[in-house]
C-alpha cells in the first residue's frame, strides 16, 4: 500500500465516491487471490516490477496449475522454475500454451512480448559442463525479463585460458554472473577482472567436502575480489532476477 | 504416582483392604501395558491430560494395530502422527474405524466427541504453499484437542500485506502458530505484531544453504521477537500439542 | 496501527478535525523516539503488554543511559538484561535509581509498582550450580512481570532424586522454565512428569561436545515430551516473558 | 606377535628346529588369509578372544560368502553384521547352515556351542519401539557371546515410570546398555540410576534437528552421569561387545 | 593487459620504439609494486574503477603505513578497513594526514575531491543499535564513493512499525543494503517491499543458536525474497562497494 | 529410593513407630543436603559406590567451600576436578587439609585411606606431551579409587615403535584408558592390540581441522576396533571413573 | 600461453608472416575446442603432462562421447572416471573401443602405448574391503599413467600385523596412496613407517558419526605423521595422479 | 624395525656376541629416549630421513629444552616449530645456541651444515601478506631442509597479473606451496598453471563465514585442479617437509 494508493483512496472516501468500510477494505486487503492454500500476490509486477515467479518444487500439478492461471489471468507472463520433467509434461498436458525449457527446468506462459531492456548484456559465465542446468536457468530467465545474454561455459580456472580467451566478452558485460561448484574459484577470478558487479552461484556440483553445495557457498562468501555477491546454492533465478535489476537503466 | 494416589494406597493398605506385596505391586508398576516391544502408556491422559499420541513413522502396520488397538481398549481418542499413505491405507483396512487426514498425514480412531475447549482461538499462519502439511498437522491436531483454530496461509514475509490482510484474525487467536521454511522471518515478523505467544514450527521447505531446515530452526531460534518459542523442524503436532496447553483455561 | 485507531484517525480527518497531511502522518508514523543510533519503541507496553527490555550486551553506557531514560520518560518500569559488571556499575553511577542483580546481570528501574498476576506459580528448574545465572535471570524476569516463581536448583537427572523430591512444587506450576547445559535431559524428564507447557532453555555449561551449549539445544529440540519447546542458549529472559504470557489469565 | 611367542620362536631357531628364514617368516607374517580384496583375520579369537565378526554393510554376496566360509574353516563361529534382507536371503541360499536374525539385520554360523559365562546378566534398555533394531543387535549379540540378557524396551523417560517399573532388573545387571534416539535423555537418568558401566547407544531415530543421530551422540557424550561411555550411532554390536568384554570375570 | 593496451604496445614495438625485451616485459610485467611482503596494486583504480582498499586487520603499523604511502604516490585516495583503535591512533601518529571514522574503523587518505555520482541515494538499514559499526562502514565507504546515503537505523521486524514509518526513504534508494544480526529478517521484509537491488550483511551480533553470525548469513541466503544477495559476515564494505557499483550510471 | 528400604520404611509404618506424614516425607524427601544453589548428594556414595565429585570449573571458591565442606561432613574422601591454579590456590587457603594436584588440576580432600582394588592395573596410554593434563587427570583419579595404574605417555601411533616398546604393559592391564589429540589413531590401534575394553579420551590437541577436539571424538568413534567405547574431550575423569567401575571385581 | 610461444608468435608477426589480428587472434584464442556446453582443453597434455580427464559423473552419454571423440581426435589415451555402469553400458555401445573398469568405474580409449615411467613402485594400501572401489581407482589410474602399482588391500590398523606383513611392499614404493575410511588411522599408522610422502584418501566407508567421509577427511588432515597430504573423499583419481606427478624422475 | 636390522641382530645372536635377553631388548626396545613426559624418538632421522621436529605449541620452556638437548645430544640440527614469542626468548636465554626465526615462530639448533639437495626449487606462493607467517614458515623449513626456495607472496587471484607476472618461477620449480586464506582460490589457479605437485596450504584468514580456516581448507580439497593435495589449516611445516620428500632425488 503507497502513499500515493493511499492519498487517492482517502480523495475518494472524502467525496463520498467510496463508503468507510469500503475504505478500510481497501486499506487493509492486499492486492492478491486467495485460493485458500495459496494467496497470489497479482499486483506483484506493479510492486517490484516483475511478474510474480512460481517456485515449482514440491507443489502438485493442481497446484500450478490453479496458480498459474490465476496469474495469467492478469495478463502477465508466467514463469514457473524448478519444475520436475513429470511434473511439467503433466503440467503442459492441462496447459498447452506453457512452454518447457528441459535444461533449466522451467517452464513460461507467454502473453506479452518481452522487451528489450537494460544498460548491456548480462553475462552468464560458468565452470563446468555439470553446471550448465543452473548456469542456463540463470541465462533463460535473464532473457525473459528482456536482458540480452552473453553465454560462457565451461571456463573453470584449472584451464585459465578458456577464461581469458573470452575476457572481452565478459568485460563488455553490464553485470557477471559467475557459476561453480567445487571450489568456486571462478566467482572470485572473474571479479578480479572486471569492473562489474558479479553474482556468484554456487552450484551442488561436486562430492566429499563439497557438502552440497556448502563449501562453495562459503568459499565465494569469502571470496578476496569485493565486487562479488552471493546467493543460494544452485540458485540461478536468483542471480538472474537481481542481475535484471542492476541492469535496468 | 502422585503423592494423593500414595496416600489412598496407604489407606486401604493401613486399613488392611490392600496386603504389603499388593502395595508395593501398585506403587511400583507403572500404568503401561507391555506390548513386549512397546509399552503403550494408557495413562498419559490421566498425567498430562491428553491421550497418548502414537508417532507412526519408522512403525510397521502391525505394531500401529496393536498399540493403537491397546489405547482404544481405554476408550479414548487415538492419534496417530507422521503416517505414511501407504501404511494409512494398509491399516485402515485392518482398523475401518480410522479417519485418515492425508495433508497432514494423520490417522485418527474417534471414540469420544471433540468438547471444544480454549481460551480462544489458534491461528495457523504459514509462510508458503508448500509448509502446507506441517501447518495443517498444526491445525488438524489442535482441532482434535477441541480448539478453535484459524488458518492463515501463504503469507510469507516477501509479501508482508498478504500477512497483514490477515492480522485482525491473527491479532484475535490466543496463540499462534507460525510454519515458515527458508530464512522463517514470519516468526519474527508476526512474534512483534502480536502481544500472545508465538509457537514457530520451522519446515524443511528450502533448498541449498536452507540445510534440511536447519537454518530455518537456528534464524527462529534467533528471533529478535521475545515472544517466540521453537519446537523441531516439521514438528506441527509438537506445536498444536503446546498451543492446547497454553490455551486451556 | 490497529484498525480501531485507523477508525478513530479517519472519524477525526471526517470531522474537519485532523487535516489531510496530519492523518498521513498518523498512519505513517510509528510510535516510537528516534535518538539517532536506536530507535526507542515507547508504545511496546500497549502493543504487546510489556515495557521494552534492553538487550544490554554490546552496548555502551551512554547508549544505555539514553534508552533508559527515554523509556522511563514514559512512565513503565525498565528493565536491561545482560549488563556486563562493569557497564552496570557505570550506568548505575549515573542513574542511581537503577537497581542491579548481580547473578542474573539485570538492571532495574522501578516506577511502578508490580502487580501480582498470572493464574499460578511459574517453576525456574535448574539442573546444575553452574547453571544458575541462567535460572536466576528467568526467575527474576518472571519476578518484575508479576509472577510468583518456585525455584528448584542444581535437580539435574544424574541424581533423579533431588527432582523427584520437589515434584509436588514443579506440579503445581501453571508453567515449567526447565534450564539445563551438558545433555539437557532435564527438559525431557520434566516435561513427561507434569501437565503443563515447558520451556526449555539450553545453557552454554559445558565443555567439548557440547559445543557452547548447540548440542544442548538440538538435544532439547529433540525433547521426546511433547509439552517442550525451546529458547536460544542462554536465553533466561525469553523462557521468562514467554512463560509470563502464557501464564495472564 | 608378543614376547612369549617371540621367546618360543626363538628357542626354536636356537635348537636347530627352525631356520633362519622360516623365524623370519615366522616373526614377519601375520596369522590372517589373504583373499586378495580380504585379509581374513583367523587369529582374532586368540588375539582378542572372540572369533572375528564381519561387517555386512557394503560387501556383495560373494565376498561376504568367500569370507565367512574362510572364518568358519577355523572352526569358530562367524557372525555377519549390517545384513540387508536381500543379501541374507541370497547368502543363506549359498550356506544354508547360515541362521538369520531379522530385525537385528544379523547372520549367524554355529559350529561350537556357546558357553554361558560373565558375571551377571547384561540389561539393553530402549526408549522407543523404533529403536529396537539396534537394541535387539546388541542384545542378540550379548547372546551369542554367551552372556545373559535383560530386555526393557520402550522405556522413554517422557513416561519415567515405564522405566522405573523395570528398575530392579536394571539395577540386577553388570553392565546397562542404553539405546536411544531423540534427545538421548534415557542414558543420563539410566546412568544416574546405576552403579554400573552404561554403555550408550546413540540411534538415527528422529528426525530434522536430530542430525541423523548427530544429536543424540553429541547429548550422550554430555551426560550428566559420569558411569556412561559411548559408541558410534546405531552401533549394536559394538555396545554389545564391549559390554561382554567388561562381564568377563 | 586489456586488448587496447596490448595494440598500443605492438604498435610502438613495430614501429621501433619497444624493443623485443622491452615488449615482452611490457606484456608480462603487471603494474603493482613489490614491497617484499605486499604487492600494492597501484593500476586497480584504472582496473575496476576504485582505488585499491587495503584491509587492516592483522596487518601491522609499518605493513599499513608503508602500504598506504606506496598507495598515495598514486595520487589517489588511500581507504583502510578494519583497523583497530590503537593500530590507527599509531598509524596517525606517522601519517597524520589520516582521517579516522571510529566507529566504522576506517581510515582515509584523502587526496582528491570525492565527486558526486549515482542514479540516487543508496538506503542502509540496520535492525538494531548493536549493528552500528557495520551500518556505519557501508554507509561511510559508500560516501567516500561518492554516492548519497540514506541511513535507517534500529528498524528490526519485531517492531515493524520502526522500519514502515521510513519505507519511503528506502524506497526512494536506487540500492538498499539491509544490515541485521540474529536472524536477519529484516533482509527478506525490505526485500519484499522495495523493487530495487538489497544486498544483505549478516552481522555477528548475537549469541547462541546465532553461531557468530553463521546463522544469520545462512537465513540471508534463503530470502524469500528474490532481489536479495548476500556478502560476508560483518562484510560492510564489501556490500558498499558492490551498492556503489550498482548505483553508477 | 530402593524397594529394599520402602519394604522396612513400611514394616516401621506398620509397627506405629513411623507416622503417615513421616513416611510420606521419607518416601519423598531425597537423601540431599540443600544448600540453596547446590543440592549435594549425600548418599551417592551408597548409591553408585563412589564419593561425589565435584566438577569445579565454573564454581566460586565460595560454592566450592561449602559443596566440600558438606560432603567431607558426611566422613568421605572428596574430588574436585577442573579446578583453576587460582582457584585451587584460594580454595586451598580456606581448606589447608585440601591437596591440591597441579598437571590434572584435581583437589582432593583425603579423610578415609583409598584401599587398593580392583582385578588387574588401569592402563593410561596417551599420544604426545601435550596430552599429559587429560592423562594426568585419568591417571590420578583412577589411583584415587584404589586402582593401580600404569603410565604409557608420549607413545603416538607416529612412532609406533614407542608404543610396542610397551606393548606388555599395556596388554597386562585389565582395561586401557587411551587419551589422544589430533586423528585419535591411538584409540584404534591400542584397541586393535588389547583384549580388554579401551576407554577413548578425545583431546583438544590439535589445531585448524581438528575444530577443538571433535575431530579427534568423531574419529574415535568411528574405530575400527570394536573394543572402544569414547568420552567426551578431555574427560580423563569420567575415563578413570569408567574404567574403575569396569575393573571391580 | 607461454614466454617462448609468445616469442616465437611475435617472430612471425615481425617477419610479417603473422598480421596483427592474426598474432592478436593467436594471443588471446586458447588451445581448446568449444563444444557450446563443454570446452575440450585438448593441450592440457602438453601444459600439464598427461592427457585431461573426463570427470563421468553427472554427465550425459551423449555429452561424454562427444568430449571423449574429441579428445581422442588429438590422439591422445583418454580417460573417464566416475562412471556410473548406466552410463558405461550405454557408451560402449556408441564407442566400442572404450575398456571398462568395473570395480574402480573407470572407461579407457587406448590409443598409444603407456610407457613405463617413475623412479619406482607406488604402493596402494587400504583399509577394508569396501575401500576397494576407491583404492582400485587409485591404483588402475597410476597404472594407466605408466606407473608400478603394488596393491596392500585390507589392511586397517585393527588388525596391525596384516599392514605389518607387507611392511616391505610398502617402505619399498616411492609413493603410497593410503585409502581408508572410519577413522582413517591408517594414514597416520603408514605415514609413520616410511621415508616417502604419504597421499591420503579418506573414503565415505562409514556409517553414523563417520559423516559420509568427513570424519575421515578431516582426521587424516590432522594426522600425526608429517609426510601425509590429503586429497577429497573417495577421490582415488586426484590421488594417483599427483603420486605419479611426485613418481616421476 | 626393519627386516636388515633383525637379521644383523640375529646373526650376532647366533654368534654368541648378543645375548637371548639382549636380543629380546634389542628387538623390543625402541630407539627413543624416554623424558618420563615425552619419549624422544631419536633415531628418526634414519627411520623417516628427517631429524625430528618438535612441535613447540602448548610444551613448556622446561619440556622444550630437555627435549631439544636431547635430540641434539644425537649431534643434529634440532628444529621446533610453533613457538611463541615468550617462549622462544626464555628458551633461548637457557640456550643461547638456538637461532629464532620470528616471523615464521621457529627456534633452530644447527649442528651440522644443510646440504644443498633436490631436484630444483621449491615455490611458495601466497595469497595476501597477511599469509606471510604461515608462507614463511613453509619457505624457511625448506631451506632448512637444504631445498632452494623461490618466494612468491601477495599474489592473490584478484589481482591475477600479480601471479602471471612470477608465472616462469612458479612454472620453474619442481614442487610448488601454494598458501591462502579466505576462498583459497590461489591454490587451483596455480594448480592449473603448473605441471608439478602442488600442496595446497589453507591459512585462518579470513572472518566470518571462514570459519578459521576451515571453509578455505574445503574449498582447497575441491580444487578442479588434480594437483593439488591438501594439508591442516596453518601447517607450512608439514606443507614444506612433504615438498622436501617430493623434492628429493
Amino acid at each position: 500500500m503507497d502513499r500515493e494508493r493511499l492519498n487517492a483512496l482517502l480523495d475518494r472516501h472524502a467525496s463520498g465516491e467510496l463508503g468507510r468500510d469500503e475504505l478500510l477494505e481497501a486499506i487493509a486487503v492486499a492486492p492478491f487471490v486467495d485460493l485458500g492454500d495459496a494467496r497470489v500476490d497479482t499486483h506483484r509486477a506493479l510492486r517490484v516490477g516483475f511478474p510474480e515467479v512460481v517456485f515449482g518444487a514440491g507443489k502438485t500439478v493442481d497446484q500450478l496449475a490453479r496458480i498459474a492461471t490465476t496469474l495469467a489471468g492478469t495478463g502477465v507472463n508466467v514463469l514457473i522454475t524448478r519444475i520436475a520433467p513429470d511434473t511439467a509434461a503433466e503440467l503442459r498436458a492441462r496447459l498447452p500454451q506453457l512452454e518447457i525449457l528441459a535444461t533449466p527446468r522451467l517452464a513460461v506462459w507467454r502473453q506479452v512480448p518481452i522487451e528489450p531492456r537494460g544498460r548491456g548484456p548480462i553475462a552468464v559465465v560458468c565452470a563446468g559442463t555439470s553446471d550448465l542446468p543452473v548456469a542456463e536457468e540463470a541465462a533463460a530467465v535473464a532473457e525473459l525479463y528482456g536482458n540480452k545474454v552473453e553465454r560462457v561455459y565451461d571456463a573453470g580456472v584449472a584451464g585459465l585460458h578458456r577464461l581469458l580467451a573470452s575476457l572481452d566478452v565478459v568485460r563488455r558485460a553490464s553485470v557477471v554472473i559467475a557459476v561453480a561448484g567445487m571450489e568456486g574459484a571462478l566467482a572470485s577470478v572473474v571479479g578480479g577482472l572486471v569492473a562489474t558487479p558479479v553474482i556468484a552461484v554456487p552450484t551442488s556440483i561436486g562430492y566429499g567436502a563439497s557438502l552440497g553445495g556448502v563449501t562453495t557457498l562459503l568459499a565465494m562468501l569469502n571470496s578476496c575480489a569485493a565486487n562479488v555477491t552471493v546467493v543460494n546454492i544452485d540458485n540461478g533465478f536468483g542471480a538472474a532476477y537481481v542481475a535484471s535489476l542492476v541492469n535496468r537503466a
